[in-house]
């Protein structure tokens, strides 16, 4: 099996995370060439003058011809789809990752590419509500986890070659099964972003008989709401694709906001300190594995 | 009329605010003397050996003999209740704000203090997850709206006393009616602790049958929960204080947090990515006045 530094590595879609990783897979040398695959081609004439790739291409075919590791990284229905025409054209021996943020739809389609190619599917937990390539930054996955989710054909190897490419660019492989990885996203991830809307929308509504609102928010609005500026199309991508652990943690927050409320509007002050107690203990006690960079509070 | 240089400013409550104010009255020597009143013999201790302060008791008589303003800095129901100690004892003139977080109740108990001293509420719309006279810093109040609230007989010369102060340390007054604040910062401010709370919940129940949720949760739940970890004697005043504009927001909150749960199990793309992309659009448009500290983005 190659190592890292031997390998062609070819990313599609020069968006915020692939365009951050080739930043990171050129400036520390850690592969042995760099492509980007991309339909814009003023992205490639971007990306090849600012020496993020080696190779730039709006052609699928030649983009992942002879590379050693494909990894799509584009909204979760455009990587199944994706999936689906790089089939037939995959050189024998390609592992296949992705960086989509819900696994089960994904691994599925990988499961249908031909047995000649390695699949493995990926998900890198950092971002930020800016997208696309100009909000790209070298050092992005730095002390992030990643999350790789083998299928069973998935050979040892290639989990071993996906990890060394993660803890490369610094961040930290954590390897489970897609469904309890959907499960698991759901909560921490796709639930603060539905809450986020919704406290917009909340904010918006107060707006249209009182605009001072929007002079007052400060930063307790500003953290809470800031995933509500994420891209719309990969949100809805993610939304469709784990609707079912989605929902079951809307329910339970639900649960837990209908206790709140419940809780206000009789008084009983013990039991409403007890249960913010609770969270904030909670909340007090969980460090994140990758620290806030400047970029992603600013706003 | 004095202006704030020729003033003795007491400041009573050293925790994040009150402490935080102090410095910044004290390093741009902004008024005659700044006096630190606080329970806490410890901190005492450590405001007068850190400068913060020109004079610093124990005792509330004392600290506000004399005094020309007298600022309250404690959690809403112990401003109320402190009013009614302070009442008999402040000294002919004596200008009394406060910076609670909620201005209704705290300005009916302002009004029934003696015709001869001179009440306005204030509330400056900035501070962080964590409490006390530790997490003090210089600096706090730069850019961030300070919300005051006259009374009807508060004169235009302590309106413009207060302003002044509140200019000094580069926050921008803004004046409004107490019940016209709670109702704007019941969205923008309790209602976010309340969602974090929640989510907090959520994900602690996650994590009881899966505590990898906790290692993946990254930068999306970090800034959504932010909050969730503020002093919950600090929250419990304030919701307590303004029960049903928090119980009108929570359900505005509730209304949009269904309907975008009704269209994602409807699986009605169209419909869930047009009200995605109306909040979207609000959050990424909406510029906050003050932008965020690094100790604040840190957790």
């Amino acid at each position: 099996m190659k190592t890292l530094s031997e390998c062609s590595v070819a990313v599609i879609g020069l968006g915020l995370m692939g365009t951050s990783l080739c930043l990171d897979l050129k400036q520390r040398n850690l592969c042995r060439e760099v492509r980007g695959v991309t339909r814009n081609f003023t992205t490639i004439l971007r990306a090849f003058h600012e020496n993020a790739v080696d190779l730039a291409t709006t052609d699928l075919s030649s983009g992942v011809a002879g590379a050693d590791i494909v990894i799509l990284s584009t909204p979760v229905r455009a990587v199944v789809r994706m999936l689906e025409t790089l089939g037939p054209i995959l050189w024998p021996g390609t592992v296949v990752m992705d960086m989509g943020s819900t696994k089960a739809e994904i691994c599925a389609a990988m499961d249908r590419l031909p047995s000649t190619v390695q699949p493995i599917g990926g998900h890198p937990m950092t971002g930020k509500e800016t997208a696309g390539y100009a909000a790209a930054e070298s050092g992005l996955y730095e002390g992030a986890p990643w999350v790789l989710t083998p299928l069973p054909r998935t050979t040892a190897e290639t989990v071993s070659l996906a990890a060394e490419l993660a803890r490369a660019i610094g961040a930290i492989p954590i390897t489970m099964r897609p469904a309890r990885h959907d499960r698991l996203v759901a909560a921490i991830s796709h639930l603060p972003f539905l809450l986020a809307s919704a406290l917009v929308h909340t904010v918006n509504d107060s707006g249209k008989t009182d605009d001072a609102v929007w002079e007052l928010a400060a930063g307790g609005f500003r953290d809470t709401s800031r995933v509500a500026a994420s891209d719309t199309q990969m949100f809805l991508d993610i939304l469709v694709t784990n609707r079912d652990a989605v929902l079951s943690q809307l329910d339970t927050l639900n649960g837990h906001l209908l206790e709140l409320r419940t809780l206000l509007a009789q008084n009983d002050e013990d039991a409403l300190q007890s249960k913010l107690s609770c969270s904030q203990e909670a909340r007090a006690a969980w460090k994140p594995a990758k620290r806030g960079t400047a970029s992603q509070a600013k706003n």
